[in-house]
């Protein structure tokens, strides 16, 4: 379990699979890297360089996020990204 | 539905047909991306890294935004750009 | 009519033919974008990410802006662009 | 007449005769872009984006100028280059 | 022992068998360097440029941090690598 | 001469001969510009763009400053360099 | 003698035979320069552009800095490196 530092964020992936039924798909080529994930964890936010960062995503929100941002690792077979809450873009509901 | 997080605005492609009628069409030439969109959901606003930001865009708003801007979803089959409200340089009314 | 958004300010531009009456004239080559324009619409300034901007333009002042600056758009046929007020130079009196 | 927003400088370029009989010869090669000029109009400073600017140049001060700062433009067949306040290195006394 | 300033963080690399035996392995290709490790020195943290920053890590927390962040070095035939707490993205429990 | 602003300082190269018999020589190869300079004139400092700068440098200081900063100009057949406070380094005693 | 100014500290770079006795070598190949040093003198500190910043660094400590920081000189046939102390990452002890 990885528990995030300051205003990170731990991503899993949605499955092509799932995000289809949800009816969601990227509107550029299917090559491109998904950017529909799952919350996992929430870092503590706080006063992170001298600026108070209030966390508003939960765990289990489905969100949205900036392409290209974060970092991806491996944990016992599952994949994450960890992102800071602001590549988050929006919550799907 | 997607609700945008901190400052961050859900706009819907004007299709070109309704941008023709309305008489907007971009100076630049007809291959680049419009940047004309409709408003459909609006994040919180707020205390953002330390600065109070307020939303001054509401839903059905029609907006002209920065080329380059956002990042495009496709969401139950349509095409939905997601930017921050800085990137909305006006409401055409 | 484009109602511009926070500090930005809606310029149309002046015509060449017009530039030349009033002996305005860019010192670089005749290729290159005029950068002289009459300001149609002013945004409202305020608190922006947390600073103070106080708008000091005002509709149908001529102003000199800086080259490459803005966004331009064609509304109803006519050609404008969309700058910050940081963006403006000076005013042509 | 250009009435310059903000922290603004308008300066006209000092003629290279002028230029050489107060003895001021830039030490770069005698093609780069001279760099001291006479001070024409000052903008206003005050709060710009939350910092407060005080002026301290005034008309008519011969002032040395960081190469390649600025913007030019040609009034009623004079050349001037507007600056902000901070591209300004020194005065000549 | 390097006793780090500010807010450094010095980690020691977690031997590639260990990362295995604890199932946490990098999603990227195995080339790549690895991206966990254990942390042997925290700096005070504090007032840094002016912003407050409190040191979330502590001697012993295994952590996942960014690619390329910080400088290697070696002592007595360890590796090292120091690293800011802000490229430390998380602490794995 | 030249009255520098704000955080600006003037210094005047200090001939390479001179250089040689302070014993101070760049480790660089000698073909580099030296960057060892004589302060003959300091900004006021004070409050720029909302930071109080206060001056530490004053007239006939022998300093070291960074390799590339500052701007050369010629005044009646003298160098001089005009850089920020922040470029100067240090103060040879 | 060099008396840095602000935030700068004066380095002198440990021989590669003492740094081989210390057991302290870099993990990059040998070829790069090495980044252990020893402080010879410290700049004041104190409100630098606004910020408060406390030396911690004291004459005569080991330190490690990042490689490619600061500005190399030579004083008396002696080899310096002036840093800011941001580019000291610790100091062994």
């Amino acid at each position: 379990m990885i528990k995030p530092l300051l205003d990170r964020v731990v991503l899993k992936m949605v499955e092509s699979e799932e995000t289809t039924k949800s009816g969601i798909i990227l509107a550029a080529n299917s090559k491109e890297k998904p950017q529909v994930a799952v919350v996992v964890a929430v870092g503590p936010g706080g006063n992170i360089e001298g600026k108070e960062v209030v966390m508003q995503v939960k765990e289990n929100d489905k969100v949205v996020f900036a392409k290209y941002a974060g970092t991806e690792i491996k944990l016992d077979g599952e994949e994450y990204i960890i992102v800071k809450q602001s590549d988050i873009l929006g919550v799907i509901e």
